[in-house]
């Protein structure tokens, strides 16, 4: 079975999608031209909502894409996809028209909602940590696109193009200068002694919720969180070094190149807290 | 009236779409997984044809998109958009699934044409020359969505987004390095005696196919064709600068910052030479 089978409740602007429902003018086809949010629902409801909202408007704001927060509000309230545990996907793109490339004249934006079941991970990377595969695509700088999760995800395609199969379980990706960003699909941090550490956001990357949410957590626990410049030699080097996403959570690494490490206490702590807040 | 009613026979995977028509879980949508050509048609039927399934194939290689070229222009060969005069849009995408940014499991690629009347640009574009913005947004580098037609387009779309209203007609765009790369959505030339030079399409632009053409027809001509460097000071300094693309021909540029200049005689060697082979 097709993972496109397993999606429930398509809704185009409030309403549930006819067959297909795009339309091929939509500039969220033709240019990437908006924004994505790929939100849990636990046992205990959305996870970190605020927060996937808050990065929703700003990537809307930064795209100069005009959206009613409270129609697209009103349409998520009375969205089934937040009524089960999954993964609700929010598109909002600047909706069909405009001329080339310009955005005068274009329709209202268009709001897409969709309902995905579970991620089916392997319980082992939570337990014992993943594999991470050292990605040679790298990832260009951008400032004004950097930090929100616009449509233009061609870079993720090919980072997530260089391994096939079961070995590895997330990428590690470098900017133009060869420091590290992020993994292909999370945000990563590392330890060192009691600061905790992960890559600035201001060329390039996604400046993940959950991220936010842990740099928060750990300054709270006594820990000095910081978002600075990350080699990879000290990816290496450091205490500890996990992933974190807002669906999955926290992964330790468990192997990286030759190197191969426990999961660390710090790591531990992280899924602590994300579990006592959510049931993930 | 909006531009989204204009447009003509919008097929999809080779038959006519129903409305909306387009899946939510494609992957163009999703990430702007795919590549896209606007082909003119005029009276002499699709301008460049070739060169641009030759750039549409070279693009669907680079992202590792497979797809049977049989099919694709069989759908081509009996689209009616080209029956009558106007643009032709081809998008390709890899399809609809995949797990995250990951392709495997996706579906066959999906084709998408629309049909679309043509441009209403004021002749006088072509007969005086055109007012070129200069665009504060640049191009980042990424070589291997260099020359590609892909669907991640939003520098295009934050350039375009300097300037409104009727005063310039397109902007000149430079990479980070500060150099000359390209327009918003046409190509650059500038000539100096017998030389004429197009910024060269490595780590950034698109390698317009009327760009390809009359480099070629150039030296037919003559004269010295260049892919090279070019800096803001040199595209002033030329003895001429144009803009070309594939649904336009070939716009002289009138006006730049404080600088106005009339249509020298290579751009209109260019003209004729379009003019001469199709009836744009």
């Amino acid at each position: 079975m097709s993972e496109q089978s397993k999606v429930d409740f398509p809704w185009i602007n409030g309403s549930p999608a006819a067959q297909g429902g795009l339309s091929t003018q939509d500039r969220g086809l033709a240019y990437g031209d908006g924004v994505f949010e790929t939100i849990r629902v636990s046992r205990s409801g959305p996870v970190l909502m605020s927060l996937h909202l808050e990065r929703l408007y700003r990537g809307l704001r930064r795209l100069a894409i005009e959206i009613d927060p409270v129609l697209l509000e009103s349409e998520l309230a009375s969205y089934p996809g937040f009524k089960q545990c999954g993964v609700v996907k929010i598109i909002v793109t600047r909706g069909a028209g405009g001329r080339g490339y310009s955005c005068e004249n274009s329709a209202p934006p268009t709001r897409i909602f969709t309902s995905h079941p579970e991620p089916a991970y392997p319980s082992q990377n939570y337990d014992e940590g993943i594999s991470v595969f050292p990605c040679a695509t790298r990832l260009s700088s951008h400032r004004r696109l950097a930090g929100i999760k616009h449509l233009n995800r061609l870079e993720q395609v090919l980072a997530r193009q260089e391994w096939a199969g079961q070995e590895y379980q997330e990428g590690l990706v470098l900017d133009q200068y060869g420091k590290v960003v992020e993994g292909v699909f999370s945000n990563v941090f590392v330890v060192k002694n009691k600061t905790v550490l992960t890559p600035a956001i201001e060329q390039c990357g996604v400046a993940g919720v959950m991220r936010h949410w842990l740099l928060q957590q750990f300054a709270v626990q006594g820990y000095n969180p910081v978002e600075g410049e990350l080699t990879p030699d000290n990816f290496k080097l450091a205490d500890e070094r996990f992933f974190c996403n807002s669906v999955y959570g926290v992964w330790p690494v468990r192997r990286f190149e030759e190197n191969t490490w426990p999961a660390g206490p710090v790591a531990r702590l992280a899924q602590k807290m994300v579990s006592e807040h959510w049931c993930l």
